[in-house]
């Protein structure tokens, strides 16, 4: 068996790795063009920041380990140029010495990534306009970081352009980011990204939303970056991150069918349409797990799982990938940002219905020192409570509840089982009723109509008329700020004040994170009153409109 | 309806809390001979240590929370005494005036809990050997912590005891913890807790296993504590934290069923033999979720919980306690236990076949700073490859992964969905495959019969004989130390010196954590040996043999 993979990063090295263990005899050939195999993608805008500070740690399987250890041939610099099916072999390109020879195949695996997608702007291929995929690059901005550089533009607010703000700003360096969107990080919702765009502005990151780049132009001392806006902003060097492309050509020109978005299609064994070849990774086009609508997920766990997937079933072994459920997080000047499976924003392009939950718990108990408040939203299905996709904001356990969020959705959980899974619990580290099954309490409630809820949104603001909003806080807590056009009644007294309540209008009840607001909301609704409760609280309400006029 | 409630912390003051969403006009007593309800139990040695500082902080919901808010009608300091089943009534004492009246109901809710166990030891009520469960105990322990005692013994290394230990340490106080069994931590297995025993000791906690106490004889100064192994030991005073028995005397005396350790015998949804009465919390036997038999879990997340479920059957909701599946976590020097499901040694009692791989990950990317090791051990039916438990030990990211295990438990899930799980990925968080997908891949491996492995115990020793050691870690590895009679060939080298190797014998192949013996498990497999991979290679084989000869 000979097999050839192209690309050898996190797909190809894996989809190498495990055909050598499973075949000991196999020819495996592993063209990668660039100077390394097996590096640290993830690690590069920390190296670029000095965080990590020895570029050899990026090198996670140097070209030796891989000979040595699993007998792979890898060859560096040379760059596959054509795929002949017919004849079951590539074209290769060796870039030190531009020679070209071919290489035949039984079965090829194409394992070529994303590549960073640079817009038609003018002066976008400049010297100064910078993108951060691979080592080359990394040295690159690393060099611009480290000689002297003051300024510098971010396009993308991304994860891949937040990690780099992060790390510029770590070298001293003045950062401005350009988002088109009108919130930084758009995978996640814009009601949630809130905190950490707040912090970054407190770290002195000088976010632009809604606006782009016109043009590029380098100048005797910089770059000299034009605005969408009419502005211009001068800086050392300018760094693209506005996503990435799959690397698909090669394979597109070899007849290989790719999806609308340029992925190549693949069968869950990862096979393309033609059957001695797989491709895995960034280049595939993916079934998103919850929706299972074709999606691009360009995350590092996907690519190791499918090249794992693909040497398997070269060996007739039926391993599948399940779909990409979208976990993804991202850490920034010690905030973290994660989420899992459907974003509201998707379910509403594929008009999917969902209901959704906020929580604002702290990470371990909040008698024992050092608890740190999140935010947790939980998006279900409405009627049957299956769990849909979760996002969590916040320092530290953020993480840890958006994988246990991730295994339900694995798992096809509802939000009842959320309500009874049994997890860690010392003060330390959560909570008896850990915030997954708070939110579970939540959501399960909102299903069985225990807690109507409304939401901090438009519909919110265009319903004022029609509503009476009843804040349920202290007296204190309302003098310092509610939302405009609230009555004050605190929870306590809220029996005995019972009549004061209007009877033809719906109510709001609030309190700052929505649990007051549900035992009002459970009070009036057993004394007829049409109420609902505010997800969240004041806390979702100063998160979905940033600067109340109180 | 009138609920009575004996028991106001966790179990209890949960029931009544969500009877009281659930019903707006029922009448809700609960008693609790105790100065307050609902307080933290699980705070209480961080508050002896002075980690908590404020007393107050230890009263999550004072009486007056939970009569403002909730209108319960909360009496403490009053016992109940009897409870007569057909009057539906419970007699009640006033702890401060010695009065007795009797309460009717039209359900009641045992949550008395559960007390520690004092064993029959001569001394062993004396007023320098204290026990904590409550806030007076916490009381006594925290006034002799702090008024100049310079020695202590703890009696029983669980969890509670470990707790105690190292906040009396924090004091600066010497500890000496007795335990009778041949390991700290008993739920835990022992080849696990190893590391937590020796950073205690680092810590200076004197820990004596194998033994216990024979007696305790207060001396003018302090107390003599007389061991089964015939020394003494001097200290100022003692804790016993041998275990909890469950309060159900009272129910017992009414006629309400308990099993053979003492526990109340209950429905799924709460209800004793009595419909009218219901228990919850540490005074009820559960079931073990995952080998469906009978146990005591004294835990603060399944007591919240049962708490919730019995105030909904209450109200003609069928919610329904799925059992109790063990997660538990204990936090001692930064360092942290946490385990869920079934350990080896149950398993083992109850006849259950089962697999186990032990895995050595980072808690996050290595190539990222602040990377800490950790000892994962996922067990396993090894037909079905059904996840029956984990355990964890380590510092940062074990309570994660100890819950990741959790949610599959819970979800059913097998090994092969371990492999396929999708977490969070960013190199401060995690990895592209994290320790539970490896975790996966290696537990799947051995279903599979990709590897063989075995352990490092007692078989490892007698089989010496029939088998050849191989060590493929580096020959600076080798020197370092390694495993008597062991033969070193170096992974990079196996292939070309296999000659080397016997083929009549069995090959053991071990690395530093079990990859590299894994990847010669392969290679030697293929070329026809009869070989397996020692899990979790030399570090596994450490924890086992803690004092090697090498
Ligand atoms: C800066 C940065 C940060 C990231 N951070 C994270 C993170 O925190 N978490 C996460 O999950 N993911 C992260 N990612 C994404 C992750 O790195 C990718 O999803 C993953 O590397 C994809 O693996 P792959 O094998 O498909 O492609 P790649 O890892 O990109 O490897 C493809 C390789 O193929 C080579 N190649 C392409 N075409 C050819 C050809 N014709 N001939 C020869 N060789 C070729 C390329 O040189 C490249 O080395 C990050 C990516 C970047 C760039
Ligand atoms: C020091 C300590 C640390 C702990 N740490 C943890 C931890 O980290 N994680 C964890 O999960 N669990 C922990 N626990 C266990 C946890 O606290 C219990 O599992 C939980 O509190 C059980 O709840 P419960 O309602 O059943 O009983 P309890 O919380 O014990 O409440 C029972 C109440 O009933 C009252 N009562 C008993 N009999 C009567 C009567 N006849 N009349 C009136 N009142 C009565 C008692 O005074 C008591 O207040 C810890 C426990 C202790 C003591
Ligand atoms: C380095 C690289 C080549 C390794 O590939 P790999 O060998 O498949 O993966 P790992 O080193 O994680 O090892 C996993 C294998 O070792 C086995 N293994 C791991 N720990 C083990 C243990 N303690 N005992 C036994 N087996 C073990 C696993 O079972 C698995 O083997 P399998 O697939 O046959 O089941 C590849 O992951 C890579 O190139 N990574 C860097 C690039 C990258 O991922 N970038 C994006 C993230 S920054
Ligand atoms: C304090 C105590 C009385 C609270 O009981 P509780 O009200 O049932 O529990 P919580 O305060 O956690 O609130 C949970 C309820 O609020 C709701 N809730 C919580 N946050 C909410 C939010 N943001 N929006 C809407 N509802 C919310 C939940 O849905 C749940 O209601 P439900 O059961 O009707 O679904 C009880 O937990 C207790 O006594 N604890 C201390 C003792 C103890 O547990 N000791 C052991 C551990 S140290």
């Amino acid at each position: 068996m000979k097999i050839v993979i192209i690309g050898g990063v996190a797909g190809g090295a894996s989809a190498a790795a495990r055909a050598r263990r499973l075949d000991e005899k196999a020819e495996i050939v592993v063209l990668e063009r660039g100077e390394h195999p097996s590096f640290a993608n993830c690690g590069l805008p920390y190296y670029v920041g000095g965080k990590i500070q020895s570029r050899d740690k990026l090198l996670v399987a140097p070209v030796k380990m891989l000979r040595d250890r699993l007998r792979l041939d890898v060859r560096t610099r040379s760059e596959a140029i054509r795929i002949d099916r017919e004849a079951h072999q590539v074209q290769v390109r060796n870039l030190d010495t531009g020679q070209e020879t071919s290489e035949s195949y039984d079965k090829l695996i194409i394992a070529t990534g994303a590549s960073p997608f640079r817009p038609p702007i003018p002066g976008v291929d400049g010297s100064r306009v910078l993108a951060l995929r691979d080592l080359k690059d990394a040295d690159r901005m690393h060099a611009m970081a480290t000689s002297g550089s003051k300024r510098a533009v971010i396009l993308g607010a991304g994860f891949i352009g937040i990690e780099i703000a992060e790390n510029l700003v770590r070298r001293g360096i003045a950062v401005t980011i350009l988002e088109l969107a009108d919130q930084i990080l758009p995978p996640w919702d814009r009601e949630m990204i809130g905190p950490i765009d707040a912090h970054m502005r407190q770290q002195g990151v000088d976010i632009r939303l809604g606006l782009s780049v016109e043009s590029f132009e380098e100048t005797p001392t910089g770059l000299r970056v034009q605005l969408t806006s009419g502005e211009t902003l001068d800086a050392d060097f300018a760094a693209v991150c506005i996503g990435v492309r799959p690397e698909s050509k090669l394979a597109a020109e070899a007849g290989i069918v790719c999806g609308a978005r340029g992925g190549i299609q693949t069968t869950a064994n990862m096979q393309t349409n033609d059957p001695d070849i797989y491709a895995v990774g960034d280049v595939v086009e993916v079934e998103c797990f919850v929706s299972k609508t074709p999606v691009q997920i360009p995350l590092a766990g996907p690519a190791n799982r499918q090249g794992r997937i693909a040497a398997d079933h070269i060996y007739g072994r039926n391993s599948k990938y399940r779909g990409t459920q979208g976990t993804a997080i991202v850490g920034v000047f010690e905030k973290t940002a994660a989420m899992t499976g459907l974003s509201e924003k998707i379910l509403q392009r594929i008009g999917t219905p969902y209901e959704k939950v906020y929580i604002h718990p702290a990470d371990h108990a909040g008698y024992y020192p050092g608890a740190e408040g999140m935010t947790l939203k939980l998006i279900f299905d409405p009627s049957t409570g299956k769990v849909l996709g979760a996002q969590g904001v916040g320092s530290k356990g953020v993480d840890k509840r958006i994988d246990i969020v991730a295994m339900a959705i694995q798992a096809g959980m509802t939000v009842d089982d959320l309500e009874e899974v049994e997890l860690c619990y010392a003060p330390q580290y959560g909570h008896a009723k850990d915030p997954i099954n708070m939110a579970g309490f939540v959501a399960s409630g909102v299903v069985r109509g225990d807690q109507p809820i409304v939401h901090a949104d438009a519909s919110l603001a265009e319903s004022q008329a029609n509503h009476f909003l009843l804040d349920v806080r202290s007296e204190a807590e309302f003098a310092s700020g509610h939302i405009p056009a609230a009555t004050n009644v605190p929870l306590e007294s809220l029996r005995e004040r019972i009549a004061e309540l209007p009877r033809d209008r719906r109510i709001i009840a609030y309190c700052k994170v929505g649990q007051r607001g549900y035992l009002a909301t459970r009070i009036l609704m057993q004394h007829g009153f049409d109420v609902a409760n505010l997800s969240g609280g004041y806390t979702s309400w100063l998160a979905a409109n940033p600067s109340p006029t109180t």
